[in-house]
């Protein structure tokens, strides 16, 4: 099968022909092996239901898919160290490239993916010292950037509903501070220690409106699922 | 690594700081190969973004992981020969298991599949011929069961807005028959040619409002995005 050329067309079509009754499938391991090309693109997310990280997988599943690679994906949460436990199954199943999430990784991880000689892309964040490459947008800036448009809208009043993630508190905090200095006023906060999830913000909202009294003003979500 | 007895404890610390310190990672596909077991899971779903199909990945994911195993997932469309192309690929990686949705597949991928023996699942749908397991639910009783429900809850008129994937087409049918059956009255339709999505809800509902002018009755949608 690999030298099809050694066998005469009839055989050729002999073989091919058992092969398809049979429904044999070539071992891609060795191939692998002795490749060193594993053609799998590791992709490593927080969570897989959350709509904004399945569109990019959706993405750029379709992407690698068209250069003839497989995605093998893994849903992390937001721990660095439950990551690294994902990144090293990752890296010992050979990928030819590894996407990562965020730029937040133990040094451990670290340290594996600066010892494997395969693309490493970080998303989701920008970073001054990404690990290889890094492709993504600065939290605060949006968060600044949103507290920005709040005041000039003419809001005074502002609140903030946060999930539980270091990227989300950093937007937030952003945010606050920004329109704090700007405006002079105090913004409320309900924040979680979990993901973001509807029935988060559903309790977030009711947490600021019933115990901290806020009204008249602008709420900051810290993600879609929220708002 | 694989007989630590063999080395004094000094010898195996050393050996274990040199691999933390360099972020070895042992390879997986060598191992793979040798015992026969890849500890992969193949999961195939017609759409990633969709939340129907993350959430049960997601939920797939979760109890695989606490077993051991890794999640190589990819994104099939609803094309049943797309889906053979995927099953090679997959079934080239050695999987322990795989995870279809759905239950119409090309003859060839129930070949490669019934000629692999490793446990098949097929989710989302139900069949007295499984390849080998499946778990799923009745299309044609769903789409009876909402018809049973509009009629008894008052409604004498109704309309379909559909995605044009089989499943859907079923409940929809089912839904129609039975619909028309007991009210005595015709189902007007609008349905699509592709997947789900907020967009052609909309112009399907906008199409049976001011092309067909219905009005006053239910609308039944073959899923939550339509909807």
């Amino acid at each position: 099968l690999s030298e099809p050329s050694k066998v005469s067309a009839a055989t050729l079509r002999r073989i091919h022909e058992a092969i398809r009754v049979t429904g044999f499938v070539p071992n891609a391991l060795a191939g692998a092996l002795a490749s060193q090309r594993s053609m799998l693109v590791s992709a490593l997310v927080p969570s897989i239901s959350n709509i904004v990280y399945a569109s990019m997988i959706a993405s750029f599943n379709e992407r690698m898919r068209a250069r003839g690679y497989q995605i093998l994906l893994s849903e992390t949460g937001f721990d660095p160290g439950d990551e690294e436990a994902f990144i090293a199954t990752h890296l010992s199943r050979r990928p030819d490239a590894v996407l990562l999430t965020g730029i937040h990784h133990s040094a451990q991880a670290r340290r594996m993916l600066l010892a494997v000689d395969i693309p490493v892309v970080e998303v989701w964040d920008i970073s001054t010292t990404p690990i290889d490459i890094c492709v993504g947008f600065s939290h605060v800036e949006a968060g600044r950037a949103a507290a920005d448009f709040a005041v000039e809208a003419g809001y005074r009043r502002a609140a903030c509903v946060s999930a539980g993630d270091e990227r989300a508190r950093r937007r937030q905090q952003a945010f606050s501070e920004r329109f704090e200095e700007r405006s002079g006023h105090v913004v409320s906060a309900a924040a979680f220690n979990e993901p973001a999830s509807l029935a988060n913000g559903r309790s977030g909202l009711s947490r600021l409106l019933e115990e901290q009294g806020f009204e008249g003003g602008v709420v900051f979500c810290s993600a879609d699922l929220l708002a």
